[in-house]
């Protein structure tokens, strides 16, 4: 998928929500634990209802390992559920990989050849020989980490480097740019840090963004438009916990959609107000 | 495992040798991929053929994911062989994984409790979040990217950081050595940056390095020793591709057997001349 067939997807679902798949089998509905394979069809149910409202879905692949062979499997059928019927979705392997170039290439064919994800994130630690096997795959993306929104992110991500006038993130941002294009690289940047948007969007004007932490982190949606969107929209904002767990009934998959039309509507809101309708 | 009874190990055996499971299904011998579970039957060749000189094993996990759940079960086969079969051994799981607090719980439970991993490598980028799930499993390790063997690893990890006082190298080191002890927390320090570790053992004197890079991407055993052996030896060196690709024809396992046990005869002279044995 090209920038533009993503702005594309997200002026007509008048959306920028990516929604989390981090299904967890100690949180998921406890009636599906009868079905055959639960994770599938949570998956599979949340997928459904809340479609209509985003543009993309990004399982994190910590929580299909936990599950052994059989989480891999849950997770091939999802990925190739969603590809199927609905493949105008961006879908992100959250897999925060990074490793030396024979291994990259391996895991590119991973995530790219073998489960068909448009996009896998990884992390920045080793340099560029862990980005360049991922680039280059027509259509696929790299989404770099650079600002993490977890608590600890800080103790290495705002350190200043060089001569001091960037900070690690921005280092980041700025050594890694041109690995790539505004067509096969975005960065991660948590919503609760939103005002370093403002430096990011310096650095990266028409970069995609990748945005947690807005909901259960406390990242607010507001600041993250305010300071993070460009004149492709240039976002996209993850919500897992506070979508996908938002209820535990029968009705959890029916809730979930409630809960990604609400984050959809605020979406449009902003989108309009951009002028990008 | 303690790092004493890592240390008995060492002495035991008089090798500090990590054999790498980088097992590829387009580098194994051909006759093997007529069996049921080619890279199951590669590894525990390998092993049996290797062990009587090695301490630890680290498959790195790229290698069996790219073959979808076939590869996990073959990995779920070949850790259960190990520690059946050879209790003594440090087993690593290369996993460089590196996320926040609820994902790195999922993580933990994944090589530690489903897999009986002693060992798994993170990446540091995201902090202290990352590591301290999988502290406090008693006797399991977090073996920290500090220095990496890559091209590019210098990009990031060289990096005046702070004051301009430590490389960001220095300062993953510094600031994570509280994270954990000398008993669950050791570095990746890449052999083709020997002189560095005289760096790194200034900040950790006692703790255990992991050390790849030896052999195919020319680091030098006899410069490794010199900076970065310590009273307990602290020395883990890591080959893959030397050892387990020497030979592809039916005396593979033969092969590798004898390339370990160079290595092994290399290390014992080491241990010897440093008065470990």
């Amino acid at each position: 998928m090209t920038s533009r067939e993503l702005f594309e997807n997200i002026k007509k679902k008048q959306s920028f929500l990516c929604v989390g798949l981090d299904s967890d089998l100690n949180k998921i509905p406890e009636f599906l634990l009868a079905k055959e394979d639960p994770i599938f069809e949570f998956n599979k149910r949340i997928v459904d209802a809340t479609v209509p409202y985003a543009v993309a879905f990004k399982p994190n692949l910590a929580f299909y390992e936990v599950l052994g062979s059989q989480g891999w499997i849950s997770l091939q059928r999802i990925v190739k559920y969603i590809k199927e019927n609905y493949p105008d979705i961006f879908l992100i392997a959250d897999a925060k990989r990074g490793d030396i170039g024979n291994t990259s290439k391996m895991y590119a064919k991973v995530f790219f050849k073998h489960f068909q994800f448009d996009a896998v994130t990884l992390s920045p630690y080793m340099g560029q020989d862990t980005v360049t096997p991922f680039i280059g795959n027509e259509g696929k993306w790299v989404i770099l980490l650079a600002l993490t929104s977890n608590d600890s992110a800080a103790e290495l991500q705002m350190l200043p480097v060089g001569d001091g006038s960037q900070r690690l993130f921005e280092k980041v941002i700025d050594a890694s740019m041109h690995w790539g294009s505004e067509n096969n690289l975005m960065y991660v940047v948590g919503a609760t840090k939103a005002n370093m948007l403002a430096d990011v969007r310096k650095l990266v004007p028409h970069h995609f963004l990748l945005i947690p932490g807005v909901g259960e982190q406390g990242g607010s949606l507001q600041e993250v438009v305010q300071y993070g969107m460009n004149s492709q929209c240039g976002l996209l904002v993850n919500s897992s916990r506070a979508i996908i767990y938002a209820d535990r009934t029968q009705k959890f998959a029916e809730v979930a959609g409630q809960k990604a039309k609400e984050l959809q509507m605020q979406m449009a809101g902003f989108l309009k107000t951009s002028n990008l309708l």
